[in-house]
């Protein structure tokens, strides 16, 4: 083998998807075991699904985005595509299993054929991370739950207290909207699709969409205006409540009523400081039937208000270069990063029997992307979870390199459960031992010497100290000790991947 | 939607794939857990490749099994395929980074268009778990590590301890071997293909392959046969050794010196026990070139030595029913539940830079199937990890469910970490709260009474407990140290899946 397959084969990964190592995935995992501790404390458990579907149970879940579903080929049996997200599968499983009800989180990948943008992390093979609840329960409480869970990760992921706002809506109240705006009922979803690039787009933009394109009334389109703008706390609720053309409106009198419901209990949860009302909130899928919500950030400026940074992500996204896919600030544009809503009708596509269901979506890979971004180089990162390399010192040449001896010790820290390495090398430089340690931060170093291990003795050295510190040469402790002293110093420092040397 | 879509849809997962849900899944994850917790041990570091890959860069690396790859739909752009294992992938990373050295790890799925074998955990879609080191060391040394994981993770694995064997052999004295016996040495590699039949089919078959189906001298087979034979400890290694025409044979001479030294390594390791050096194993893949093993075991027995356990299964493998597929055993016919070797061309196959691998894949589906036979229903698992369940007790028409008083109740915990739930009603029964809680296995309860909290009392109740215990009825506890209170009780027992009420 060898030379002849030298420029055969183009060495990459296939467009749109990445390898991930290093100190990367280490800070990935940091953010799964984070979302994934919050899941865990609200009862969640969770399902693993297949990453391929039979195709037709993808078939009609996506409208116009399902052309960027990936299908296997056809080899013979079925025909089956990779998962376009993880909301389709769990509707698939509750239908199938007739699951009653379920608090399930899913963290895995899913599959886009989309124009991948890799500094913003958006890419055609990424991460989601998806808690839902399903189950027939009393008004609002699940709802209140996601939104509670919403919280506690953006406030437990390093860098995100106090960068993020949760944009609420809910589908009721606004196609009450749209029906008092004189909205015709076959033109709702496509107005509310267009509703929904308000993030994006200046106003002037969605509203030639709506006239010029979909044909809508140019008075019903200034009318949607007039509501669109308003946003803010609980009191977008109760104005709206306040206004009798409103609330004459059936579907917007119920959306209301639940979203004044829902307000009630993220109050006690103490979620409100970190909601905004906003209906220009759409949210692009069609199987929402509830409330629906999505989390936006700032970039990487100081902490701010809800409403500071609301603002100020609002006029990011305005001004944003329309090439922006090609800028490096991976906190431009990427959207939002978690996202949706409740989605009562979904399951009962697959069985005829609905399952009421609410849910949230992580969009990890940007999380991670803008994480990254904030964090800086602020808090190295241990490549590793090594605690102790065990080294051997010796002069001349008669040095033997202990190699017996160090892999000894070796196997007791391991039997001990001790994290250890040592240099793969019969008769090792004792700098090049140290070297090794240091590259991979391992914070200690147990030396082995042939005289001291004669007199039973095996020195112990924190790496990293500064000169003149009294423990600079490491300590001496006795060999049958050996476990308990590592131990004993191990304890007071957790053994977690962001620990540094310093 | 609803009704119409009812039985448009097959409600299945595809062929050979299936949904993980429920306490396999919890199991499973133990697994995992159990598993990357020995490889952080050893300083290893995660990768994350992505699921497909182009579909050259499998090609030509898995011999016949190549019609077992999944290949995607050409749906434009490049050519893609899901990845067969997790082997070829790390090798195009490592050619792709030019990576001089790495210990990685790899838990991922990888996809075979194979027979599914359901019960015994054979799948189209299934995990495997993969430690490999890439880099130029010291001869044996990174592979004493690799067989050193091998025996830690199977020790540490439930019900696994004591009940299984390691068989390793060596490719370059196989390949002496079969030049000593005088195979052709274009027929070195289906002959050795023929040899690893020896776990599953008795000699006379394998030796009718070998003469009848690949033209070799019948005296020849049998001459292999006398070698094929030999299996045990070091010893193996030393009576090989002391044969004239094997230390004559260079390729033997050589490989017989690397297993000697790797056997005296391993003793330092305390893995011999657990070791068979076993002449008839020779491994199916192409790209081995140096030590290849494979981990066997007994079915449910109770435990036994190495050499009982090599008997049995050799036994079992042997009498098994050649419709074995639809068995209901699991632990019959899995063949190995890891396997791996030296590996030191095969980065070169893409770089044209050999880097030396050796490397092990654990079989996580088939050890799965294996564990959870074993635990029977002995040890149940909890669904989930909530550890307290909040309540509310009130009788009669007022009874107004106390709600926000079981929210506010779930924030205080859920605020201090604690993983909690209640129910998703206004107004509940006692008995429907009680029922939830045993449902989950919830270990505590906390019952929230209206007379009581006007008091300023809240009453904590451990679940489960016997008729006449003392705190049968649970205990009162001052409503501002409930978080203290509910803390202190966790603390004296781990908040585990595995930890049961009883």
């Amino acid at each position: 083998m060898g030379k002849e397959g030298k420029g055969n084969f183009q060495l990459k990964t296939p467009k749109g998807t990445r390898d991930w190592s290093g100190t990367d995935v280490v800070l990935r995992e940091q953010i799964f075991s984070t979302i994934t501790s919050v899941f865990k404390r609200h009862g969640g458990v969770t399902i693993d699904t297949p990453v391929f579907e039979l195709k037709e149970t993808l078939t009609g879940k996506y409208g116009e985005d399902s052309k960027l579903i990936y299908d296997l080929a056809d080899q013979g049996g079925e025909i089956c595509s990779l998962r376009y997200d993880l909301t389709v599968p769990f509707a698939r499983f509750c239908a199938q299993n007739a699951v009653q009800n379920i608090k399930r989180y899913h963290i895995a990948k899913v599959y886009r054929r989309d124009q991948p943008a890799m500094t913003k992390g958006r890419m055609r093979e990424f991460y989601q991370c998806d808690f839902d609840i399903a189950g027939q329960f009393d008004p609002m409480l699940p709802d209140a739950e996601i939104l509670r869970i919403v919280k506690e990760v953006f406030e437990e992921l390093p860098e995100w207290k106090g960068k993020f706002i949760i944009k609420i809506n809910h589908r009721k109240i606004l196609d009450g909207i749209f029906q008092i705006c004189g909205v015709p009922t076959e033109k709702i979803r496509t107005i509310s699709s267009a509703v929904d690039k308000l993030d994006k787009s200046p106003w002037d933009e969605v509203r030639r969409e709506m006239v010029e394109d979909k044909g809508l009334d140019p008075e019903v389109a200034d009318k949607i205006w007039t509501y669109a703008q308003l946003k803010g706390g609980k009191d977008v609720v109760e104005k709206l409540q306040g206004m009798p053309e409103v609330v004459a409106n059936e579907s917007a009198k119920q959306g209301l009523e639940s979203m004044a419901l829902l307000c009630d209990y993220l109050e006690i949860f103490d979620v409100m400081p970190a909601l905004s009302v906003d209906m220009s909130l759409a949210r692009g899928l069609d199987y929402y039937t509830g409330v629906i919500y999505e989390v936006v950030t700032e970039g990487s400026a100081p902490p701010a208000s809800a409403k500071d940074v609301a603002k100020k992500e609002k006029k990011q996204k305005k001004s944003a270069d329309p090439d922006e896919d090609r800028s490096n600030d991976p906190t431009i544009g990427v959207g939002s990063v978690a996202a949706g809503g409740r989605y009562d009708e979904l399951v009962g596509m697959f069985s005829g029997k609905p399952i009421p269901c609410v849910g949230i979506s992580f969009g990890v890979d940007r999380i991670f992307s803008i994480t990254k971004a904030r964090l800086g180089t602020a808090q190295p990162i241990r490549p590793t979870e090594v605690d102790v390399f065990i080294m051997a010192f010796g002069g001349g040449k008669d040095f033997t390199g202990m190699l017996p001896e160090r892999m000894a010790v070796a196997k007791q820290l391991w039997d001990a459960g001790i994290k250890a390495e040592y240099l793969w090398k019969t008769k090792p430089k004792l700098q090049n031992q140290f070297k090794a340690a240091e590259n991979g931060k391992v914070p200690w170093a147990i030396i082995l010497g042939e005289e001291e291990l004669k007199a039973g003795k095996i020195k112990i050295k924190e790496m990293g100290l500064p000169e003149g510190h009294p423990e600079k040469d490491g300590v001496e402790v006795g060999k049958a000790n050996l476990v308990d002293e590592i131990q004993s110093r191990l304890k007071g420092k957790a053994s977690l991947p962001d620990r540094t040397t310093a």
